[in-house]
């Protein structure tokens, strides 16, 4: 691994990690705004783009856990200073899978486009990822202004996510009953929906992070999440 | 949080993480083989106490993740000693995924209960678990024995349980489009089908890390995984 940042002081980086969180962060809302269009328009061009990008975000989080290991190593940070080079660590995994469910969203947009019929049901997928580029938009302004509240009340907005992927879900199973002509298209369109659901749970760990590096305490109760809460119910 | 474990020594510390990593990890696969057994014995007290278990998981890395932060601000460990802290803390993260997973499936098989008829298709899940069971075996093994050569070994298996992945979906579609009385049932199986790649995903994860705990080196290139070889090509 290369560093292009020449490091000049202890403070400068912690304002680096900080910096490379944001900016990841910044490419990762792209990509899944991205991901979603490129289904909806059945958009080669652009899932191609997506999935090429996704090489990116990968490269990024390789490089700011090499640069936090180093960082623990040869400064060994304590207190708030540790729990910011671990949150880092943490985001910018989180942050990468994000991206991953965002480029096998685009994979599955490429499958869509290359049976070139429209898609039933697609036009609801927008609205749920629009929920999930939120979280992820809020959350990391509660990272770069160090905002407890807001990562906590981004903790806690999962819960509006998962009822939007039941309700999609469930009217995805109608139209798969309704002709079977449309199964193999709605099977992609259920993963694609899934795929949301879980950005959503990475952004509320995400949170439950940022909440750790202000407030120095992990949230003890199980996160408000889709995985525990819907799981199973989502299908009549 | 606190610790049963009395800290004696710098040794002791890092034996106390290797340890906690093993039982996690034994927890977690009876976990994974007994998500799968209540789903296709639908058995509601097996699902409950799979579901119940899971949180003693949760537990589990809450209280790794504590102690590994604790011994890095502690104890300022480098090189070698510092990769298996690290190590440990990512490889806790994916082993606590691995078991929501699980958790998630026992879910599902509590629904497929509830319903209470055979479910055409679930027979063939048990195999593809196996498979994803003796991978997360064989990690922890080499992890155990810090045994370069069985990470690699893991690393590239992830192949095998994709492709079981992608002919089980197929045979799984065909059952929703010969009735559609199967329609609800089988996309729960989807998506249990789903649950056992990801866990494959994980399993490579945390080969990646002990790989990187042996070598102090990442892989550089990406993994050989489901997410990228398969999305939207599973479905025909």
């Amino acid at each position: 691994v290369t560093f292009q940042h020449i490091v000049k002081s202890y403070d400068e980086d912690l304002r680096y990690l900080h910096d490379q969180i944001l900016s990841m962060g910044q490419l990762v809302i792209d990509q899944l705004e991205k991901s979603i269009t490129c289904v909806v328009r059945l958009d080669k061009e652009l899932a191609n783009s997506v999935i090429q990008n996704d090489l990116q975000v990968d490269r990024l989080e390789h490089d700011l856990e090499a640069f936090a290991v180093r960082m623990i190593a040869l400064r060994q940070p304590v207190a708030s200073d540790l729990r910011h080079v671990i949150a880092a660590l943490k985001i910018s995994s989180h942050l990468e899978r994000i991206a991953d469910y965002g480029a096998n969203t685009a994979r599955r947009g490429l499958s869509l486009a290359a049976v070139g019929v429209p898609i039933v049901g697609a036009s609801g997928l927008p609205r749920m990822s629009a929920v999930a580029q939120s979280m992820l938009h809020d959350i990391l302004h509660a990272y770069a202004a160090r905002d407890d509240a807001q990562a906590i009340a981004v903790w806690q907005r999962d819960v509006e996510l998962d009822e939007m992927y039941m309700s999609y879900l469930r009217e995805i199973l109608t139209y798969m009953m309704e002709d079977q002509r449309n199964i193999s298209s709605c099977t992609q369109l259920l993963f694609i929906a899934k795929n949301i659901e879980r950005m959503g749970d990475h952004v509320t760990n995400i949170a439950a992070m940022v909440h750790y590096l202000i407030s120095g305490s992990l949230f003890d109760k199980p996160r408000p999440k889709g995985m525990h809460t819907t799981a199973g119910k989502e299908i009549p």
